[in-house]
């Protein structure tokens, strides 16, 4: 292994597989309600919806973590759930209950959504954002855009909010797979231009959240979360061969090792479930791993959190290795937490 | 492999790794609401708990999917919390909310519960029901009975109801592990005097369920989950040689191989998302496989069910394999689709 150059974002050398001088560390959803300065703005903002939408919010609050723990990238603030709004099925957050929508259920309501054409525009405000951060952030911060994977995407469409069993999407998909088919493939249309999108207004990095990819048993894994993301990630590369691309696909467990076998994707994010010492035997060789602390010992804190975020690092650090959460910071983390983890990722050395 | 012999319960030779004429076949929950006439012995018992503490009632809706599908094995109709319920922490299952109990959170709380001593005469009707039923079934179908694994059973008895992330409980692993290890380890001698009381009554086989595994982080999994489970078979061994046991982490993805490792049982449940290719190579081996059909394919039935139940027999039926869902059973199952998968699984052969 060659020694650490001097220049060149941490980030963007993980995942280029290339030796780092530390691991870089941020963590998923890390602008969010936990920190008061986001509760402030959010609160000016009305609509969570209209927070996405206005690049002068929006751009604050993705700048936010940047500003108080120097993580190594910082994710434009957004939400999954703007692509099928942008599609004509507008989306809902209602307080304490998360994203509602009118559900699509079948092909003649698959049919009313606005095709792929017009969604550049309409995601407008999306790629101001983008551009904004690409000049705001420090020199040494990767900025990362991402989108909701088709299948987890489609759960909120079909389903009209989150659920618990996925169940609205899953009986579509377990009675007329083909039919269900054509939602996804309008969806993998639509992440691709999404993620073009940002990456031509500045994103360095994408990343791909599929949330339920675990709810799906296998044949149904293969073909409505794997294969819709092995096309994502191919028509990412022709495009923008050097913008390399994360999946997320949570709870997948042993199912995991076909998923990066079949998309080769550059960087594999964990969840909590996921054991270390399987995932750098079986994953580290091939992509840039990244994880996967639960986001409760986060809150938690003190001693226990050293102790597994130490057991990470020193099972997966020796990279390729981004630090971070098993899933999204929870809004009752104290933000002290959040500095004393950054603290330790940043000590830990091989 | 020798010829299958023509006598003995197919579902405990599968558990003995010996050759059966046909895959067993059972489903988890599977006396419940989407049965007509469970729902109308569950109006007349009163409380859900009233009908798991009237051997009358449970023996019933014990008996009713026997009656109507002949299935391998009969699980006692109980609940996992009749545990808690009889070590003093009361448990009221309200409609449509699921149990509630006033949580046990810290060291002075766990104090007050009773002892283990007792927990015999408190649950006598559960053993009175599982004694009947070893009376009522069919010679050919197996008696099953279970118990809830410590960490899940603890989910619910520090956080008082269901939660998705078990926040509660974990806030208690996570800030003083060493504290929330006695209530571990209470619930270890708990489930251990339960499951060995049912084994006395009569039951053949028993199935301890950890719902909630795949929510811990490697180091929490092996000490919470993979440890206390280890000790319970262990203890079951020593008393009851000849008695399966059968374990369900589920959502433990790639851990589940370090948890048949360490814990040597008979017989091991796999969840939806678990790929049945990954436990034919990584598990069968060592133990029964049974499993994993996602209870939301039965509810669907038709072709796509049709195509997932082969997958799973072509994968795993050369056995030792036990034919069952990835998870309960759901209300919405139309019983006409539990006797098509019957019929399925009855029809396959290697």
């Amino acid at each position: 292994m060659k020694a650490a150059s001097a220049g060149g974002k941490r980030l963007l050398k993980a995942l280029r597989r290339e030796p780092v001088d530390q691991v870089p560390v941020w963590l998923m959803r890390q602008a969010g309600r936990y920190l008061p300065e986001y509760r402030k703005v959010r609160a000016e903002a009305g609509s969570f919806l209209d927070l996405c939408y206005t690049p002068d919010f929006a751009e604050e609050v993705t700048l936010q973590p940047i500003r108080r723990y120097g993580f190594d990238a910082s994710i434009l603030f957004s939400d999954i759930l703007v692509v099928p709004d942008a599609l004509g099925q507008p989306v809902a957050f209602k307080e304490g209950e998360g994203p509602v929508l009118e559900p699509i259920r079948n092909a003649g309501e698959l049919a009313k959504l606005k095709s792929v054409e017009g969604l550049r525009d309409r995601l407008a405000p999306v790629y101001e954002t983008v551009r904004r951060l690409r000049r705001s952030l420090p020199a040494e911060t990767t900025l990362i855009g991402f989108a909701g994977a088709p299948w987890t995407v489609a759960t909120y469409m079909v389903g009209g909010r989150g659920s618990p069993d996925q169940a609205a999407a899953k009986a579509w998909v377990y009675t007329a797979p083909d039919e269900f088919q054509k939602l996804i493939d309008l969806l993998v249309a639509a992440t691709i231009e999404h993620l073009s999108a940002q990456i031509e207004a500045g994103a360095e990095v994408v990343q791909i959240f599929d949330t339920w990819a675990g709810s799906l048993p296998e044949l149904s894994f293969r073909r409505f979360a794997m294969t819709p993301m092995a096309e994502i990630r191919t028509a990412l590369k022709q495009r923008y061969p050097a913008v390399p691309v994360i999946g997320f696909p949570r709870g997948a467990g042993p199912m995991t090792a076909a998923y990066l076998d079949a998309t080769g994707i550059d960087g594999l994010s964990l969840d909590t479930a996921m054991s270390p010492g399987w995932a750098r035997d079986r994953l580290q060789g091939t992509t840039c791993l990244q994880g996967n602390l639960d986001p409760l010992l986060l809150v938690a804190g003190g001693s226990e959190m050293q102790r597994q975020v130490r057991h990470i690092l020193d099972t997966l650090g020796h990279g390729p290795f981004i630090f971070n959460l098993g899933h999204g910071i929870v809004p009752q983390t104290p933000p002290d937490h959040v500095a004393e983890l950054v603290e330790l990722v940043r000590e830990w050395r091989p």
